[in-house]
């Protein structure tokens, strides 16, 4: 038992070659060692994908869809199938690998491997977390910065790759960095023809009236797995929910406005590009409830 | 010696900690190995930077070209700023160890490391390389994709880290899988308000009468460092040389496109979009040579 760990796949997709054709489906190593190769195209080009998957009280949470996504993404990226049930496996020997606390998050990466070697790199990363009592609580700060990005330049340009979680997460970073540098916690991307897209690794919800709406399925922006499970929780509270295509206007005018994500869970907006906005505190509250709590 | 070697630098930047106080300032280890943490940032991220430089005969080109776009990329990431004498000295070390070839790179990553460990990661691998020929003599096939950008958002949204080299290039490996799908080799991408940028690992040069030109600087693009010597190779000859802002109509009436890039050199673009091109078979060949013997 410990705070982190770490198991390597031998071979994360039944279609490409095992590491060792020997060994077992996965190890389970030091999170503290060396373990990939300076010439894997993880590193060298960002080529591979990923899921971060929610753990709560020593349960993986929303495991399935984030199994789907993660092949849903090789696909985009080419990779060669994920084998679901090697991950699953490791997935979970890792999870149980952690000592007993309220939350922790498994991450999952899949990359193609050294150029020429055929054998894909693929790893699943579990450690404790905590601190997000504050953003879930009091909310957080958001401004809204440009993605560069058409809102439909995941249908026209698929080669741009928005709706696939990659590692080339370079971008999020930066913009983050940027909200830091203007005193503030998040980012709301916006298209450059005007609509909100996503967080760099959240999706918006928001509330207008008896609604709950997220930008719409078919932008360039990845479908989320937190927001899927928050529809759920609004409709059996009698919310009608969809997709809506929003512009920064549409935004500032709805009720409420949360950044949601598998780790950080629900996050009120409490401040948007330097301007205060109420939070509802309660809802907010049964949302996250409901989420630590949601089943597979 | 050998075909490749590895060089793992200790303190890769000298405002950050060193890996082993004791160590000297970087260590040659086997190339087939694992030496990067599977929670460095540069893979879970794609958050770092590279140069590939060339070397020909055993001497490295460009290469304080190659350190000083490395410097302003980390600064771009707001990386701890590379040191650059260790660097060189690493990059030499490396050059040293390889088998004697006409052909060879070195590519250099420096990333944050591990999130909180506040040691960056830095490496350089050398490799012999051969095979491009075909590509500088007979031309490659190229198509026209759009990258999604604007042009000007490199100054607009400085975020979207347009001018810097990272390892966030899995939109870029994808451009070139959409490339082959359509019976191509490369891509030039257009930004999204319809004006050429550069390929996914290349920058544009096309020649226009006694003009050699290059998408301009500010644009959403890398400055090269061979365009930058194929500018002074031009001049030598008595043409002009200079940045254009071109659309794909003028693009196609230059009278002669190339893709430019450290370890391929100089492609002529035999093929546009499905349309054959002339190669000016000679002047390519002169570029190809000045470029094979061009000093640092």
């Amino acid at each position: 038992m410990a705070r982190s760990a770490l198991a390597l796949l031998n071979r994360p997709s039944a279609a490409a070659a095992p590491h060792d054709p020997d060994a077992p489906a996965f190890a389970l190593v030091d999170p503290a060692g060396a373990h990939i190769s300076a010439l894997d195209l993880g590193i060298t080009r960002g080529e591979g994908i990923f899921e971060t998957i929610s753990v709560a009280e020593g349960r993986p949470l929303a495991l399935e869809p984030h199994l789907r996504r993660f092949a849903s993404s090789a696909a985009a990226l080419e990779l060669p199938a994920p084998d679901l049930d090697a991950w699953r496996e490791a997935i979970l020997a890792v999870v149980a690998e952690l000592d007993p606390s309220p939350e922790a998050y498994v991450k999952t990466v899949l990359t193609p491997g050294v150029e020429g070697d055929g054998r894909p790199t693929g790893y699943a990363y579990g450690t404790q977390v905590s601190g997000f009592e504050e953003a879930r609580t009091t909310g957080i700060r958001v401004v809204l910065l440009d993605r560069g990005l058409r809102h439909d330049a995941g249908k026209t340009s698929p080669w741009l790759l928005a709706g696939a979680k990659t590692l080339s997460y370079a971008v999020n970073r930066a913009a983050v960095r940027e909200a830091k540098r203007r005193g503030a916690d998040d980012v709301i991307f916006l298209s450059s023809d005007g609509y909100v897209l996503e967080g760099p690794t959240s999706t918006v919800l928001v509330r207008r009236g008896r609604e709950l709406l997220t930008p719409g399925v078919g932008l360039a922006i990845l479908d989320g797995t937190t927001q899927a499970d928050l529809f759920a929780f609004g409709e059996r509270r009698g919310y009608s929910t969809g997709f809506a295509l929003l512009t920064p206007d549409e935004l500032v005018a709805c009720d409420d406005i949360w950044l949601v994500s598998s780790v950080r869970n629900a996050a009120p907006v409490r401040e948007l590009d330097g301007v205060a906005r109420a939070v509802d505190a309660e809802f907010t509250a049964e949302m996250n409830r409901f989420l630590h709590t949601r089943s597979e």
